[in-house]
């Protein structure tokens, strides 16, 4: 494969906050449903490019940080991730619980959650606590 | 963006263990020393075209998998992703603990590791387990 050139292809989408992937694919499934988590990557194509640095939330006093250091989708790659909780698996669809992307956004991968995903005792920063109590969508915090 | 033209641009590569970025995007890691770990997503651009179902370890006899249901790099988008201890950040380099992929891979995207990845009780397959004990380098094992 060349590094080059690299280009992707989705292997399905996003139905009505199900993973819908393209038939061809729904053998590379076998065995998922006995994993109760996965990661999912999505292609995020309402992105727009990133500003480099992001002020949390405008009307507060935290100071601005990169955007590498945030889960913006305004990225040079608009790759999403989301780690979402498997529900039911039936030939080419995922039924998860924890979806928060826009209907038919592009899936480009899905992957077992594993224990190597689990970081022991991580740290965050008090700005995403601070942010988190005051977002109303539990989908959207990141740290609480 | 538009959704059919889906390519990518490394944003940096990694280089001795390290993941170093193109210059212009240092600004956008500020404040990523505040958290204690990173996820990080590569092109595996020594991957070819998945195989649909995967035997795991020949000599054993589990039943064969879904390449989808497994963390191999062969995969219709070849995007590694991995969990990583964040030793330290100057300028366009992240020192990291864990990198198990080759030298000079490009590396697509750095977020931070929020609350969001903790997956809390989560369940493996038994192969997964048996497997994690056959193999001796621990940065390869995915649920012991």
């Amino acid at each position: 494969m060349n590094k080059d050139l690299m280009t992707l292809k989705p292997i399905g989408y996003v139905r009505e906050g199900k993973i819908v992937l393209n038939p061809k694919w729904a053998k590379g499934l076998k065995g998922i449903e006995g994993f109760s988590h996965i990661l999912a990557l999505f292609w995020m194509d309402r992105a727009h490019k990133p500003d480099m640095l992001i002020q949390p939330k405008s009307r507060m006093k935290f100071p601005a940080i990169g955007f590498l250091a945030t889960r913006t989708a305004h990225r040079p790659n608009p790759i999403g991730f989301t780690v979402l909780k498997l529900l039911k698996h039936k030939g080419n669809t995922l039924w998860v619980k924890g979806l928060d992307v826009w209907d038919g956004t592009p899936v480009l991968d899905v992957k077992p959650y594993t224990k190597r995903e689990e970081a022991k005792s991580y740290r965050i920063p008090p700005w995403v606590k601070k942010l988190d109590k005051l977002e109303t969508d539990p989908l959207r915090r990141y740290g609480s």
